[in-house]
């Protein structure tokens, strides 16, 4: 296209619009289920087992090292269908673009998202794109809704036992720390990289366990938040082993300096998973088999006989970890 | 909940946000398939026949006469899946939320958006929201995308055939008008309400005619811009019939004063139907039989022998309908 900055006319439902969505959207996106010209997307689904994921991005700055706010959209809603016991299969895309984006960023952001759904084998079957005034929008906010076939037992909060182990399959905070540092905003400069990945191979490998019960992705909040949530759902307490928590120690200097713990930050590309003892160790070493899943380690134990999630502190101290109430990372997603 | 305005920590991850999900969201939507602890919801779909579709919302003013964004973003994506053939079934939720809304605007707007759900009998199963900065969000965005099954045979552009007929379903520009005087930009006052609404009764009456070859709804750009993408994708023309195009008095008043064109204008309860000459006739029957569609009109034809959108004036002359270029009215939906 001609224009280098979106402007409002791109959003207008003319002709300038059409370009913008020829020309980016459905170049990059281009697969035979995508139809810009139609209302509605029709599906082939060959099961009735139909999971159905939102979410919304945000993030700040659009692009940071490991990743841009088009593969985060990706990986956001694919893994909440992954960690759902669902294989993603389809997704839908809102872009809200402000007014002066330079086209270029778009299409770099467009290319990446295309391209991250094409190595997860997710197809983009439909799409909306909006433009806001210049100050309204924070350059590009993108939506994406996911849908999967769930394959496998059934997964839940529900079937959590007395003793039932925690894993995380990597280092946490990883994708927080590198979004703030590619702000710049502290003067602090690190070689900190996203961890923004599918989590499929390994929510794929962990349902081959019977005594899976329940997973989820720690992004916004945390591995405290999930902890939390869990307590909260299940009415019985977590320990958790703070020297069993993988971070990197570049991760953790930056949060010796600025005062954050990384129970409670961001990550992109790592599951939680719930599991009977008994598969614990086992799910352990076939995670650690696989490459997203080298630095996995058990970290916890759900425990009824406490109503807190309490962190055993490498000293041999124990601390209660309560629900976020003041982020210290806002628009990290 | 105690506080009376978004703030930043209501998209945290944390206590403010799960009391924002559980006292906004959870309580205006609740239904047994939407579990807000869930990462992805499990559909029940009768059929494989399964349609798709997302639309962005971005209205200036969030309130107007006759709907406000919630309401507005259920009609646009139930009405998206309407006019491809399909019965709404479930809806997915994004809210793009500014610090510093009012918390009563909000929960009026969520509220609308639920009431509208069921009166059309679909259910939000899915949502997620992010809290942008002060100056970064137009008060409120909203994205849903929807799943629908299809019912009736299949439409498409490609059945249109030379000759066939087009209906509309009733008066052109009432919400693209309305929105515009609840901004009170140009000092005019007026009792123009938006004519958003479910068109699923039209769609549905229309989809027992076998000549109905293809539906949509005219929103960003209205009628002309629904003739333009036909004439693109066909290769064929379209003659309109100004004098058979239903336009309210007191829409074409403000059309006359403020120099707008109501071909151009955007509708959110219309349909536009190409249908088999013979079946012209008895549609217009038919949906003059429902209360949505009393007064509809055929309002052209498919014509292969020219090339071009033309609308024949009352006064006998011709005049060609570009494609959108300059939209006078934006953020009209």
């Amino acid at each position: 296209m001609q224009d280098t900055h979106i402007s409002l006319a791109h959003g207008n439902g003319g002709r300038y619009m059409r370009e913008l969505i020829d020309e980016i959207f459905a170049r990059h996106l281009a697969n035979p289920d995508l139809d810009v010209q139609a209302d509605a997307a029709s599906l082939s689904l060959e099961s009735s087992d139909v999971m159905f994921t939102t979410d919304g991005f945000t993030v700040q700055p659009l692009e940071f090292p490991g990743g841009n706010i088009g593969s985060l959209a990706v990986h956001g809603t694919t893994n909440d269908l992954a960690v759902a016991g669902a294989i993603p299969k389809y997704l839908s895309l809102n872009a809200f673009i402000e007014e002066g984006l330079e086209i270029k960023t778009l299409d770099r952001i467009i290319k990446t998202l295309a391209e991250t759904a094409a190595e997860i084998g997710v197809k983009v079957v439909a799409g909306d794109t909006k433009v806001l005034r210049r100050g309204e929008g924070g350059g590009l906010y993108l939506a994406t809704t996911g849908i999967g076939i769930r394959h496998g037992h059934a997964l839940g909060m529900h079937n959590i036992k007395h003793g039932d182990q925690i894993l995380v399959s990597g280092p946490v905070g990883d994708h927080g720390i590198a979004v703030m540092l590619a702000r710049e905003e502290f003067g602090l400069r690190g070689d900190i990289q996203s961890d923004a990945a599918s989590v499929l191979s390994l929510t794929k490998a962990a349902m081959q366990f019977t005594g899976l019960r329940f997973m989820r992705d720690p992004t916004r909040g945390g591995i405290a938040t999930v902890c939390s949530e869990l307590q909260r759902a299940t009415g019985m307490g977590i320990r958790l082993l703070q020297n069993q928590l993988p971070v990197r120690s570049a991760v953790q200097s930056v949060c010796d300096m600025l005062g954050y713990d990384p129970m409670y930050l961001a990550c992109e590309g790592r599951v939680v998973a719930i599991v009977d003892k008994d598969d614990a160790l086992p799910l352990l070493k076939t995670w650690q088999s696989i490459d997203e899943g080298l630095e996995a380690e058990i970290i916890g134990t759900i425990d009824s006989e406490i109503d807190h999630v309490i962190m055993q502190t490498e000293i041999g101290g124990e601390r209660i970890l309560d629900e976020l109430e003041d982020d210290p990372l806002p628009r990290i997603c």
